[in-house]
């Protein structure tokens, strides 16, 4: 009975927010959800022989698992109602990108949940849970291959954040209308970890990892940002029997053939950029461009794509990192639209 | 109020399961959180010089952050009434230890926090979301150091986990009483991810981190488990003023001076280890009686410490990763009723 009591007075909390609820001030209010939990999609055994630890110490011969992808998710009540979304973060970075922001504030994992969507995030393969094949480093130790064949490791430094992420004209002086909060550029430092896609083999395996989960879950919307920003395209080339939308933010979009966009059309397609592509040196405004492109072409094969971009419908001053941006539940309500309006209405129709 | 009339209509829900409740079967209902979110503890900067991706890429010069620990928590209604808790999990592995078991039963995370406990999950500087530095690696890419320089990257195998972790006598053949669920052992290999710890300086940046996180929960439990078993002490030895009791779980104690048992002893402290000690080979049985001697120590310096050895108390066939066994949740009931006994019925003793 005291849980039962503690259980209804919780609720009645709950209730008593609800009544001054205002738009995006939700952090305050219990979360409740229906399951959570983490799972492995994929992997495969590899046969190893690595140097022993510490000096002397006999090598070690047998099985390890490699191309695993971690996945944790959280299912709130009333998911069933919605198609669950799938988010795979970009270079260098890990699932934290989609968590709390570096200022503290909630990221787009619990938003979409509380948005009633099940939310699952990946790890991709080689990179932080999901752990990478360290076979060649361990090569290279023993003598067997020579330093040259070390992968490229991509540390990514401050500098290149602030740049390639759209902070600023120059390291630490940020745009005047910039949305990422960058007095906790630091906080975000924190997250960038080393990138070891470099050792995997291709096609990538988180790319059919996706596509296996899209299925396992029996339909899914894929979200990529930046090096995995077209991964759902990837994965739905792959496998698209699982996948009910792909959303893809702020990468380049590569040449594909007509058979391959024919694939694509048949997948509802939407594409974000942000804001200030043409005030940093690199690579955004090709990018954005390439993306055009890409979404003309699914549109002649007859599919569902769009095109948004930030700054034409009002948002100004989005950085790369958007989902962490000042005003990041904002574009996540944008988004949100689109996939009700293009994926799941879209599922009602074919219903019928 | 169709906002308020599902959450009431949820709690109907839950309210209807309690009644049927039963002991350790609390999968099935929705849990409620205050808050959740993740953060970093520590990291500094490093001036670093990177070889550039792909051949005739510039070099990358300029910051990255290193030594950061990532920290993923979750906070249930009513947590203030008990210690949070830190869980930092061992080698080779990530804070997938404490989530989902291999089998798919709930976890020591979602456990602790159904029992109102704050939980706070650690990756190991170094590891999974906290990243690495990769400095040694690429120096000795560019040639600047030798392959010798490289680290010793832990790579462990199924064979070797089989028989560390005391699933049974040889591979693939388990013990008749085990209590992990071998037929999911190859989930746990996925779990298992390449160990870089030779990386670290010394101290490990992970005891600081630690420490520190239990001073900025103003008060904590901190818990680790093999590789990490012994962390919680060394956090202590860092800086013992957050810290308000230690679980080390399965790990070789090392040899202390009296001044580091005097400090220790001031800090309620548990050890637990399971079954099947002496019956594999390795290191279990030392590294159970150099714990025994570690706990009498601290009893000698006017300690509360306690030796739980789980088959004394009648649980039998636990394995290493006994937060993974299929009696998990009473292993984890003893962990509780420990933690309420010796660390918050003594704070509750001293705020009178």
């Amino acid at each position: 009975m005291k849980r039962i009591a503690a259980l209804i007075a919780a609720t009645l909390i709950v209730v008593a927010l609800s009544a001054k609820e205002k738009k995006h001030e939700t952090a305050q209010q219990s979360l409740v959800l229906a399951s959570q939990g983490s799972f492995f999609v994929g992997g495969e055994s590899k046969t190893i022989n690595s140097p022993g630890r510490g000096p002397g110490a006999p090598s070690t011969q047998g099985e390890v698992t490699i191309n695993q992808m971690y996945v944790q998710y959280q299912t709130p009540p009333g998911a069933s109602q919605h198609l669950p979304v799938v988010m795979v973060h970009g270079c260098c970075l890990s699932s934290k990108t989609w968590e709390t922001t570096p200022d503290g504030r909630m990221g787009w994992n619990e938003y979409f949940v509380r948005k009633s969507r099940s939310v699952y995030l990946a790890d991709q393969v080689s990179r932080a849970r999901s752990g990478f094949d360290p076979t060649t480093i361990n090569a290279v130790k023993t003598g067997a291959i020579p330093p040259s064949a070390l992968p490229n490791i991509i540390d990514a430094t401050h500098q290149t954040a602030w740049a390639i992420f759209r902070f600023g004209p120059t390291y630490n002086k940020p745009f005047p209308d910039e949305q990422f909060p960058v007095e906790a550029a630091d906080e975000l430092y924190k997250q960038m970890i080393p990138d070891l896609n470099a050792t995997l083999p291709n096609p990538n395996p988180t790319w059919k990892n996706m596509a296996a989960l899209a299925v396992q879950l029996k339909g899914a919307v894929l979200m990529g940002h930046s090096e995995s920003g077209f991964f759902p395209e990837q994965s739905a080339l792959q496998d698209p029997s699982g996948i009910k939308a792909n959303i893809s933010i702020e990468m380049p979009c590569p040449e594909l053939k007509p058979e391959q966009i024919a694939t694509l059309a048949k997948i509802p397609t939407l594409v974000v950029f942000g804001d200030h592509l043409s005030d940093v040196p690199g690579i955004w405004s090709a990018a954005f461009d390439g993306c055009k492109k890409f979404v003309d072409q699914v549109k002649a094969a007859g599919g569902d794509a769009e095109m948004m971009s930030l700054p034409a419908l009002g948002l100004k001053g989005n950085s790369h990192m958007l989902m962490q941006d000042k005003n990041n539940l904002q574009v996540a309500d944008l988004i949100l639209a689109w996939i009700d309006q293009h994926a799941e209405n879209k599922k009602i129709a074919r219903a019928k």
